[in-house]
């Protein structure tokens, strides 16, 4: 077995330009009702206008506008009503100089209309007799054909990510299914031998398998799914056997555990050994999270295995800064607006930053008066709980010593 | 049919008070590896301590710390290597006075030993003696018994929503099962002739029922089960039977569609006519969304409905404004931190305010520099394509003539 080597330490930025050397996973089609929150494979664009037809957006009367110009309270203008168009149904008769329709909000304006007088400022007298108090005009109170959407438009770019609005456009088109990317599928396997399945009772020197669960959490919120293959034995055979399954099960490949210096070495030598694989990276400057490895693996190196270091602090960092994006890409995600991923606050007590390292601090917010303060959450990355009562993490850039009390810091939010 | 009445408007707080009369939904019991994102029905406290023994947090020597006192590079302590502690493993022996064992990040520190001197501050001579030329303080590359979580000690409250980290904790602790109130059950009613299946072409004067996709993507992506019950016929027995229907099913109906006067008094007819039912809301002072209702039904009128705008982007807004809370409230949500829901940014141009009603108006954000801007979409709210181009809603209180150009607004998001 090689001695453990550290290449140099990586910058972030270094780490994330290997990312498209990965392919993103293929595509599946999905129901629209299904489809919030999914991302589009290719553009989409609007098949047919919408609306398709001149359309009432007020109950009233369809009218020919220039017949109500000048009506006012004091001086209406009277047109006499013809009857009312039917919900859903092509006015049986168009509308002439002096002649009016009733229609329900939502109906189909008759030919020769061009406006609605809304029911509040029209009277409808016993003789058919419409009184019209104020005047409209041409467009007012109607949509016109293709007004939402022109046939032929750009809805949508690829990669972008569904809201429930883009699910209600994509209904009035009639567009039923939708080509997504495939949820990437991530394999996550534990190594160490004090670790023990969830469900049982560690005996004494051993622990739950918590950091699986963790990162099989992230990758699940943040569109993967994820695959919990079980605790490895620390041996090179058991290790090699499972990484070369879950290489043809999965997408992307997680090893979680494994803090000591013997068994990174083993999973290091483990995943040499497979096909393909060429190490990218072993150690990033990043605290916590130094001792991450990045390997392309499989057939012409395609496969991403992401190493995480073995404290739960250490890895979940890893997985929010690196693994995170490296998810993203997988799944054809455009990179998105940043609203919503971030806050500003301002910092409640000096922060040294890592000689170095770009340095993530955990953080808990708290709003007091005008102030949202972020409070440093301390305690050694080895413990769960301080990542628990934190709402995010403040990074301290690489060559800045520190950061001051008061001082205005971005957080970005878990979740 | 009694004439189509409007209650006075209410506000709201007026609408959000009505919502503890309605029973939150029941739980279930969901695997540890799918909770993330579900509600704690309620409190979890630590059936044991993490971590359960005192455990080394690096790799290196464990020792009596006050051996390694004084200790520098230009004047080392010695101690004599006794072995090494196995992964996992309760120590074969202790630590005396002036003995160290070797061990590994994660393994249980021997009997006697209160610190680890980290390998890179340590030589290990061929004779088993440690040369050791950094002084550890008591407890130090050390975690203690419960310095994580304190056996009993509660760590989340009921309500709370589970995020990946949350996952980690209650893993690390063999909570492999959590109570959870099940997903609220959300039945999708629509109404109004002129509406068809989002799978068929519209005939002239007919839309697909875009507005029922829309809110239950909503629906999804807050945490609900939608159930889409198709488009109901503009008649009395039909709505009657199948609000009766949804009665059953659901705890919590929606009625979308029908904007036209005559549309919103049969079905303000039919809900009057369900078992219990008491209409609670018949207009809010919002806009865009004021022809909105909210009524107790069932029996004690425990369950919720409520009648949504016909206008795309009335019922979107609704939805947001006052679907959302009440769905949390029927999942049992705690009001969660703001943090990540809204962002603050500067209005790019006035804006005058409804007079008497609560304003939202869409914006799409856009930075320049270092201003975020938020730009009104404008529009009809007949129109879904405002919505589709806005990243969330600025809200006019009620009682404010307007806001200006360049004031600084808060963007309730999207999503």
């Amino acid at each position: 077995m090689p001695p453990l080597e550290f290449f140099r330490l990586q910058t972030r930025q270094e780490v994330l330009a290997f990312y498209p050397r990965f392919a993103p996973v293929g595509t599946e089609e999905v129901e629209l009702a299904g489809a919030v929150g999914r991302v589009l494979a290719g553009p989409v664009s609007a098949p047919e206008a919408v609306p398709s037809f001149l359309r009432a957006s007020m109950d009233g009367y369809a009218v020919r506008a220039r017949d109500s110009f000048g009506a006012s309270v004091g001086a209406p203008q009277y047109l006499e009503i013809k009857g009312e168009v039917a919900m859903g149904a092509v006015p049986d008769r168009g509308v002439g100089p002096g002649e009016a329709l009733r229609v329900p909000t939502g109906a189909m304006l008759p030919a020769g209309a061009d406006a609605v007088v809304m029911i509040e400022y029209a009277a409808q007298h016993p003789d058919q007799t419409l009184e019209v108090r104020r005047a409209v005009a041409p467009g007012e109170n109607v949509l016109q054909p293709g007004e939402d959407v022109r046939a032929g438009e750009q809805l949508f770019a690829a990669g972008v990510r569904l809201r429930p609005q883009d699910i209600g456009l994509l209904a009035a088109l009639g567009i039923t299914r939708l080509t997504v990317p495939r949820r990437p599928r991530v394999a996550i396997l534990s190594s160490g031998d004090e670790i023990v399945p969830i469900d049982q009772k560690p005996g004494p020197g051993q622990v739950r398998d918590a950091n699986a669960y963790l990162a099989a959490a992230q990758v699940r919120a943040w569109g993967g799914l994820p695959l919990i293959k079980g605790i490895i034995a620390d041996d090179f055979p058991a290790l090699r056997a499972a990484l070369a399954a879950a290489l043809i099960e999965a997408d992307l490949i997680l090893i979680s555990g494994g803090s000591s210096v013997g068994v990174r070495d083993l999973t290091l030598s483990a995943i040499r050994d497979l096909p393909g694989a060429v190490i990218l990276v072993h150690g990033v400057a990043i605290r916590p999270g130094k001792p991450t490895i990045l390997a392309a693996v499989g057939e012409d190196g395609a496969q991403p295995l992401l190493g995480l270091p073995g404290h739960p602090a250490s890895a979940a960092v890893v997985m929010e800064v690196l693994g995170r994006p490296l998810l993203e890409h997988l799944a054809g995600l455009k990179p998105q607006a940043p609203w919503g991923r971030s806050v500003t606050a301002a910092l409640s007590r000096n922060l040294a930053g890592a000689s170095g390292r770009e340095d993530y601090v955990r953080v808990r917010l708290r709003r007091e008066g005008d102030t949202l303060w972020a409070e440093p959450v301390l305690g050694p990355s080895g413990l769960l709980s301080p990542l628990v009562k934190s709402d995010g993490l403040v990074m301290i850039p690489l060559g800045v010593e520190g950061l001051f009390k008061g001082e205005q810091v971005v957080v970005r939010l878990f979740g």
